[in-house]
């Protein structure tokens, strides 16, 4: 049953909700004008009447509505994604209560790098972090998060905090040495040693707590002052990557082959541009084999982790998924967590593990109950989703696993349905933000003032603007769609449903001689296929199918008007290799030896990102699922016309 | 002169032009909703008017009103950044246009990574780009630029991109000889030599044009696959800095010691963020000194760079800054270009040279005529400015040289008066994005689609999604605010004007006793000053003072509500060395040795940025020179009294 709150969530398809956002909005500008008349009134009036009636005042504001006007007219060939019709990437309409809170503070532009230009906004964005950080799991009191402006630096921060764990104790093992402090350290097998004398080996592969206690222990041994200067006499961040390398070399014998950087996959490319940016190289990020359902296999990381253990390669962290961008598949991050246990156990290797959660990451609300302190059963979250075989205990457990994970990044510009931008960074171990901290020098501590986490939050963090109206926009929606199951866990729930009943739809659908060969029902709510057709015989040709049909399904064409609108990926070896075995037996047009000879033409994939709540919403709301299915048939015809030469 | 437009380009102090900022928000917002009532009205409505007669639609919406009205009155708890009475830092409010072009397009929410979801905006963003460009003088048609998320993002882009540049002679070189190729090159001092003939050192010190060229040369000599597979084989961004050193070495005989990367010392706190993430290390950010204007001391940086290659350090990068974040100092560019000129001609040597015009790139609407196509002239800017003395020939020739400059980047959400988040990356060879360009795979080529540039912005970027809704903002504003003597250049004058006349009135107002050390007049439009009195002694004493007073006007303290909100910075040697010399002499409680040994305390400045154009302008407009005077003169005195003992 939908929520009866579910209607008052968006503006609506139709803009059935226009006159509440209207007065909503002009109740913000109208609030924040009377602020600007009642502060010092005393002041009097800057702008005068008689400013406004001056003809360079009449021509200024003619030009502002002229342009405004042809602004809006020109935003109106932009892409539809409020309505039921669009389909294609991880777009919907946002809340409701997103756009009024992001209006309303927009108004003020508070910059939340530091609290002396944002007292509120910059309280609102920690609330909001801690937030995200009950929904994964985290315990507020120890974590730590923050916003960014989207995936990518949120992502980067993880990596560039990873590497500087990872390095911590040779730095630590130098200063103590340089400040003639002795000092002991747990290892991954529990065991404790003397710090000086580890090997370099295991000086890289302490877990990222023992790394952080053994930095405490070294301030508590020796004057502030003192660690400092000789931590930063040790340091990557300080040194750089060319000199750090030779003096690994000098002061251990062997600098230690190149760290590497693991990930699923199925991971965002982004990644390659975060290790080519760090320095770190694209040679050395390792892409872990998804299963056929899209998923890390815990067994190759294993294999991997321990070819690398005997080759004495450090693994800097390793990169899970929690809502893949092609398929929405959530890895089994619980089980990767395990593999590092055994890595602990059996090889004496730790590492980082982060989760890309940066789509997936507001599905975690299905979990909770109303409240957010107890959390749901998959049986129980089945039952309240009658019908619907989903989610497995599998599911769950790897939902509930992202609170052991060292960093988790989610995007509230994504499943959050909040406007462009708005990334987040959470940290499990908070005390690991200072390895990256740099003061401005504008910005020193206030006696009596704020808590130096409130103060600044721009100490710990990569940009060094950010709005303030992104905060107030997540946390207004957080108000009214809470993250659990009465709120934004609902709200997934939906669209799931739509997803599914799309999925089922398409794979049973008579479409005119045309097949879809489906892939997988998905961990949330992306929909892929593949079309083919009984007289295609080459991977070419069902290549070019699809790449027609998506032409015709998109506004990527010029001049394109399409009833529908999808998107399409493309699966490359050797990503892919194994995961698309069972869409290449569907086809039945390429074995799995010929798909590895595939190179950069790969396999075209149609996909359909389901965001809209309301896709099964019952009569009078329209029936898009069989809609879609008839203009992806008449789109599949015309494009496999196209290609035979008979238009 | 003001323009008789600047009172219609702001809401004003008083909010005078609410009713034309809620007369086109109103439109904009009806305008997206009869756009989606008449989109395909054969959909019929999805939420029925009685969904929104059930107690859960009621709820929800109360809800949302109730937290809105507690989000309001948060709000006002937050910065009068609109008020003459802020003069702190670089925040004021936004253009009209700015918030109306940023509402309307937030309606619509598109992501300007890729045209599939940004068929307008990323066009905007393009145009705001190339508006840019030109206003710094750089060929639209030969430069590339990009919106970012701020400052700190377009600086970092800019270093990423001069270190694969840098470097990128070297992986052509191992590229050539791998696939057999002989190629010429340009060597800095104009002659041709084979490329095979090069030593390491010459290799990084070939000219951005000259590396360039010889990448081009490559990709014309063989197969482009099979180049692009051989610069892999031999590119930092591949390879990463651990191995990459070890191959220099074995490849060269020696690896060169690490590169550097050269910064004015007024340079904003984030560079020395950038270089520990790059991997640089922030041991290899090379500070050089200013002359008593806080602008870069072309001396100092010819001294260096000689230095430097006499014991072949490479420069990877001179990073020369037009506003800085403390004083609005505008370094003389033209200056730092002759010593990179003469350097190649002399030394053999080259670097990237970067403009940090973050805060003060605006102000090159100043030399702008009307229409933007022909410069003015100092004499022409001080004519139409009657009485002041600014700007000189050299700021003139300086604001010139950025289109000299082979990156710069600007914040439209510093002098543009944008929400932020808006920052901008400029190019002025665009072939160099090519060397940081990722593909993902959702995003390929559609036949007789828009150009690749067009097409997924996102390719040539660091962030992976951003806002469409800024791109609109700036666009709609540059259109109301030309970026020349109409628009952007009268409103950085206005502020200029204000803040010389902030700097006149402060240096020569008697207030009770306490005396204010001016630092120079600005270059744009941040006074600084240091307040003193004959009772004190230290510099201690002083910076408790400045430290008193600034806590008396800021918002920092809890619960404070000061008249006037100022901010401050901290100098600290020996980034300031000699440059504060003329402040110490004019306190008189501290010699330049006993400076040197000042350590973390340094020397705390009071700072105003004059952002507000009405500052200047005539009765009945509030005198809030006379006003900060005022409020000022009790500050101190308070903070002198608390000092004794006597609060």
């Amino acid at each position: 049953m939908p929520s009866p709150s579910l209607p008052a969530w968006f503006l609506g398809p139709r803009a059935e909700n226009a006159d509440l956002l209207e007065r909503l909005i002009v109740e913000a500008l109208r609030d924040h004008v009377f602020w600007r008349r009642n502060f010092h009134p005393e002041d009097g009036f800057t702008i005068r009447e008689t400013d406004k009636r001056s003809e360079g005042y009449e021509r200024a504001v003619a030009t502002m509505t002229q342009e405004l006007l042809g602004l809006l007219a020109e935003l109106k060939r932009g892409v539809p994604f409020f309505s039921g019709r669009y389909k294609g990437h991880m777009s919907f309409e946002q809340t409701l209560a997103s756009q009024i809170g992001w209006f309303a503070a927009m108004l003020y532009n508070p910059n939340n790098v530091a609290i002396e230009g944002s007292p509120v906004t910059t309280r609102l964005e920690l609330e909001v972090a801690a937030d995200l950080a009950r929904m994964i799991g985290y315990d507020p009191a120890r974590a730590w998060g923050h916003l960014t402006s989207g995936g990518t630096v949120a992502n980067f921060e993880a990596l560039w905090i990873a590497r500087n764990i990872i390095y911590l104790p040779i730095a630590v093992a130098g200063a103590a040495h340089q400040l003639g402090v002795s000092l002991d350290v747990t290892l991954p097998d529990g065991s404790r040693a003397p710090l000086s004398s580890l090997t370099l080996w295991q000086l890289v592969n302490l877990t990222n707590g023992a790394a952080l206690d053994l930095w405490r222990a070294l301030f508590d041994a020796a004057p502030e002052g003192e660690v400092q200067k000789a931590l930063n006499d040790h340091s990557l961040a300080t040194v750089g990557y060319q000199d750090y390398a030779r003096r690994l070399g000098r002061a251990y014998g062997d600098p230690l082959p190149a760290g590497v950087v693991l990930v699923a996959a199925t991971a965002h490319y982004s990644w390659e541009k975060i290790v080519r940016a760090l320095g770190i190289g694209s040679n050395q990020l390792v892409w872990i084999p998804v299963d056929t359902r899209f998923r890390m296999d815990p067994d190759a990381l294993w294999r991997t982790v321990r070819d690398f253990s005997a080759q004495h390669v450090p693994v800097m962290a390793c990169v899970s998924v929690c809502g893949t961008t092609e398929e929405s598949a959530v890895d089994r991050l619980d089980e990767v967590l395990a593999v590092r246990a055994r890595a602990e156990r059996e090889l004496g290797v730790s590492f980082h593990v982060h989760s890309d959660a940066c789509y997936g990451g507001y599905a975690a609300a299905v979990t909770w109950k109303a409240g957010g302190r107890t959390r749901r059963s998959a049986a129980e979250i089945r039952a309240s989703l009658l019908g619907l075989d989903w989610p497995g205990e599998d599911w769950v457990r790897a939902m509930a696993a992202l609170g052991e994970a060292d960093s988790v990044t989610i995007d509230p510009h994504k499943l959050g349905y909040i406007p462009y931008p708005a990334g987040a960074f959470l940290l499990r171990d908070r005390r690991a933000r200072e390895l990256v901290s740099t003061d401005p020098p504008y910005l020193a501590p206030v006696e009596g003032g704020a808590p130096t986490e409130e103060r600044f939050l721009g100490r710990y963090i990569f940009e060094g603007s950010k709005p303030g109206a992104a905060a107030a926009s997540v946390w207004l929606s957080h108000k009214v769609l809470p993250l659990d199951e009465r709120g934004y866990g609902h709200l997934v729930e939906r669209t799931v449903l739509g997803a599914r009943r799309l999925h089922a739809a398409l794979g049973a659908a008579a479409m005119g001689g045309f097949r879809a060969v489906m892939l997988p029902e998905p961990d949330i709510n992306i929909v892929c296929w593949v079309m083919t057709h009984p007289s295609l015989a080459t991977l070419a040709q069902v290549n070019a199918l699809n790449e027609g049909i998506y032409q015709r399904m998109s506004l990527s064409a010029p001049g394109a008007q399409p009833e529908y609108i999808i998107t399409r990926t493309r699966f490359r070896t050797p990503m892919y290799d194994g995961a698309v075995d069972p869409i290449l037996a569907g086809l039945g047009v390429c074995s799995p030896a010929e798909w590895k000879e595939s190179g950069a033409q790969g396999l075209v994939v149609l996909r359909s990102t389901v965001m809209d709540p309301f896709l099964v919403s019952p009569p009078p709301a329209p029936d898009h699922v069989s809609g879609f299915i008839r203009a992806l048939t008449a789109a599949a015809a015309g494009a496999l016309a196209a290609a035979s030469g008979h238009p």
